[in-house]
């Protein structure tokens, strides 16, 4: 039993007092879990897009003041009633998709999508609609994404953290918790992309380019990245991708990217992925796809408002539009595997961290993600 | 054989003439067969919205003067050199949605859309170029849909017609050749819908009422009809339907059709059908779908410019939105299992014919068409 047990723990996190301002790194109490609760030392986070895309205030939902932060990971310091899912001193990840086993969802064999959590989950509150947060004044902090790992300690569900091989490292596998899960899971689960298939990626942060590794492992015969930062061309190719094409600068007069894309492929691709969350992109991924077959996967998370347009004839003619949340991945139950492809060196994490900082540096790591130097920074507490 | 094989033949045809403007009655020429092409004595032909749609001049394809008609049947009057797909005197559907066995697509395994004579039909000719239909004044006529069967004798591809068992009755199983096969097609083979599936199905014409046979012979758990015409609801429920809604009489105040789909499945519904050609419907069905695994199937045809859209987080949270042809079914090697899915009673076509004419009133077979009290009118010659 840990000393701090039972107890609240004053510690250092990055608190989200308002859309569009800097996060305030300071002292908060993190409360003792309570029944299916569990309290981690989070060793490490990295900073996604999500986490960027709420602190500036275009997600409608997003509710201040909070802690952000969903791709972490640490150690169990203390755990509340009733939780067997994980025990003190496991080496875990934060999940903000959960896993319950239990509900509608994680019954049907369909979908990763649990929904034991979801509600309070979706309103920065524990299951009991309580937070276990406050800064020094006493002002409740809520939860975000059900993991908030912008603290050196956070609470989580335990149907929302996972147990992993303690030999794997903390400050790489924490990008498991999403960015690297997201990309692969959607090549591999969501498409179940096939060997000799075609794919295109538009989009090449650390979502994509996992794309392209998922691809590649099934031994796509084509990969094209698509992305209008020719920065990412090395990295692309790095990745595992066949070809690179940036619409800004490789079309002819009279092209379009669909059309390019098209005749690159003899009619079209078998998969296209999104992963910009732009809903132009959305529909061009759609556009490009095989008549008869071809798939597109939404990954990316569009503005508030956005929507998709197509003409119905491009669904009639066989293409087909879906989505993919956390790659379809079961954070619980598959994440064993996914640490495992990692340890054999089939799924390349480590190259994704192309900046490491101090955790009170995290401005200056929200900077770095408008780089295209930068794939992923992950801050050590 | 026949004393008419490798001469013109002279008959009567419904030509459209103009957009917007009745058919005209009269005699036509029809060519005798080139090298993979058929000629065939229609017996019985119904007529489809589609037929209605472009002769309405809202098709942008369309393309004038023409002979209407792709949901017929008939006898095999002569064939061109190397056809191996029929001979003289096999009875026949004519297939808008060839099927060549040797194609890209056809060879695939995943789609039903043959790319054969696919540019060609569009165009309103045969696979040469040229059209074998001419008016007494010898301006020639154009094809539709790879079909036309508004005429007497028609010429088709040999991979546009599939030859059936002689015992069915012609006037009955034309409707195999368009409605009843797009909608049973689409539940079955599309969807492929399992038991104790919910499914809804938006628009209860030929179309629709197959989806809901489809879902039947499937044990769907729950088959909702949408329509906000009443008198389609007896024919709902007789084909297989378990509830009926009508979006203009059965909402509360505040309920919109999704949300009254929603709570009526607990969630959503694991497949829904438009069969309106509604845009607007079309994002109803896929928003009443489940979220994490409901599919919503396009098979309306939306007049032209119109779009679909939707938000894309609908996507990302598991719907999936799809689209089927002919209901996935390829016409050669799946027509015989239909016709003897009808034979043994599983399948029911007697029961849309709701109005039977002479070819001759053909005009106001399309009037029937706008009246709720009809399925589908079947002409004979």
């Amino acid at each position: 039993m840990s000393s701090t047990q039972g107890k609240p723990i004053q510690c250092t996190a990055a608190v989200a007092y308002a859309p569009g301002k800097p996060l305030s790194v300071e002292q908060i109490i993190v409360d003792p879990p309570k029944a299916h609760e569990v309290r981690i030392k989070i060793t490490n986070t990295a900073i996604c897009h999500t986490d960027a895309y709420t602190l500036s205030g275009s997600d409608p939902e997003g509710a201040f003041p909070c802690i952000l932060g969903h791709e972490g990971a640490g150690i169990v310091e203390s755990v509340g009633p009733d939780v067997d899912t994980v025990k003190v001193g496991d080496h875990v990840i934060a999940l903000y998709t959960a896993e319950c086993a239990k509900c509608k969802f994680c019954k049907s064999g369909k979908t990763n999508l649990c929904g034991s959590v979801r509600a309070t989950q979706g309103k920065g509150v524990m299951p009991d609609g309580t937070t276990r947060f406050h800064n020094l004044k006493g002002e409740p902090l809520l939860h975000f994404m059900g993991c908030s790992t912008f603290s050196e300690y956070t609470v989580v569900a335990d149907v929302s953290v996972v147990a992993i091989d303690p030999t794997a490292p903390l400050d790489k596998v924490c990008l498991l918790g999403c960015g690297v899960t997201t990309g692969y899971g959607a090549a591999i689960k969501t498409a179940n992309v096939q060997k000799g298939d075609t794919v295109a990626v538009f989009g090449a942060g650390t979502v994509g380019l996992s794309v392209v590794q998922g691809a590649k492992a099934r031994e796509a015969s084509r990969i094209i990245v698509v992305d209008i930062n020719d920065d990412k061309k090395k990295w692309s190719f790095d990745f595992g991708a066949t070809d690179f094409v940036n619409p800004l600068k490789d079309l002819e007069e009279g092209e379009t990217i669909v059309s390019k894309l098209v005749e690159m492929t003899d009619g079209g691709l078998d998969f296209t992925f999104d992963c910009t969350g732009n809903v132009k992109v959305m529909r061009d991924a759609l556009e490009a796809c095989h008549k008869g077959w071809g798939q597109s996967i939404i990954i990316g998370v569009a503005a508030a408002g956005q929507e998709i347009s197509t003409r119905p004839f491009q669904l009639v003619t066989g293409r087909v539009w879906k989505g993919s949340a956390f790659g379809g991945v079961k954070g619980r139950s598959e994440m064993g595997g996914l640490i495992k492809d990692y340890q054999q060196g089939k799924l390349k994490v480590d190259e994704f961290v192309t900046h490491v900082r101090p955790f009170n540096e995290i401005n200056q790591g929200f900077e770095d993600l408008h780089h295209g130097d930068c794939l992923r920074t992950v801050l050590n507490f």
